[in-house]
């Protein structure tokens, strides 16, 4: 039997965004008292929680997110845990070397999850300022490699974060940020994130979740 | 080859909600000349577009959207066409008997799609006021029956929305609004479906696809 594994963190109010950005916001808009419903209103960027960038993001010309086909976000899919049962230190540069023994998953239309550990800082400022990051040189290797969709556990692929965006979704790589659960993954799974349909926009939140069949 | 189908309308700026709940709102918030890159705002109910409602949205003590186990939203699921290749008129009522030919497919836990045609007046007034409504009583039969997710075209399974939301979401099922596109689906798919996972609250936008065996 197949197994679902939930690869998202919860929306709750107050929750920071990337530094700069407007925090979330959830309130209540209706209660049973006040209108027969429970109703909430959500204040939230295209970027918040665990989501997905399109190319639009970071090039006007670029992919808007309503554009993107379904099958991008839905497919086999390969995790590459760097830091099996712990976590890389604040700051730890990702290479094309520590990609190497995973060299081959990186193939044309691939999707790619990495797993740092650092998930469990969600919400903290060093979850931002101090993630494990990919160097420019790594992420043009990535980008070259053709690679389809490149997910991880961190807020953005690097700290450097405005080339790094740039060489993946320049080449046109979709990237998934801020994943929860990855410890709990196989190498192989199926990945399913499909984004809300925001006409014309450059991201969306995604609840982002593993099929894995079970051995 | 599956195929998928997205069963999704697109997010814009000003799209109504229920009548009485605030309007979508999607604004630009940075831009590649403000910060390097696009970034857009949302304010948005748990309700809008194309969505899901928890039983905490009519009961205070019922499942909120996060709580909900994953494999509700993903599985088997079945497409029943009210009007095909046309549209139900207005005001239309479903009873039991409406129902009556697809009786076997309402089983324990079955995901069901029923479609009226009425997904291309979304937007407009009449639909949310005039829209196909199920009966009471086949609001109650079909929770009687133990479907596991309803889903449907129309903005509510009817505009009763009170009694009808309650026999529902009492019963635990799970209701799927304001679906597009559903004259694509053969009679048996492979609904997708997953909410947003918004902490304790009544519902959840969702990018709803349909998986599709090609024969």
């Amino acid at each position: 039997m197949p197994r679902l594994i939930d690869l998202s963190h919860t929306l709750v109010d107050g929750m920071p965004g990337f530094p700069g950005d407007p925090e979330l916001r959830i309130a209540t808009q209706e209660t049973i008292a006040s209108t027969g419903y429970n109703l909430a209103l959500l204040r939230t960027t295209t970027h918040q929680g665990t989501h997905v960038d399109a190319p639009f993001h970071f090039f006007d010309d670029g992919q808007a997110i309503d554009r993107i086909s379904l099958d991008r976000f839905f497919g086999p899919a390969a995790l590459i845990d760097l830091a099996p049962g712990g976590e890389l230190p604040p700051g730890a540069r990702l290479t094309e070397e520590t990609f190497a023994p995973w060299r081959e998953v990186f193939r044309p239309g691939a999707r790619v999850i990495y797993r740092t550990g650092w998930s469990r800082r969600f919400g903290s400022p060093e979850f931002f300022q101090d993630c494990p990051s990919l160097t420019l040189d790594a992420a043009r290797w990535i980008a070259g490699r053709g690679t389809g969709l490149l997910g991880m556990d961190t807020p953005t692929p690097s700290t450097d974060w405005l080339e790094c965006h740039r060489a993946l979704l320049g080449a046109g790589v979709l990237i998934v940020e801020a994943l929860a659960n990855l410890e709990q993954l196989p190498p192989r799974f199926t990945f399913i994130g499909f984004p809300l349909k925001i006409g014309g926009r450059d991201g969306s939140p995604i609840r982002a979740v593993a099929l894995v069949e079970d051995s």
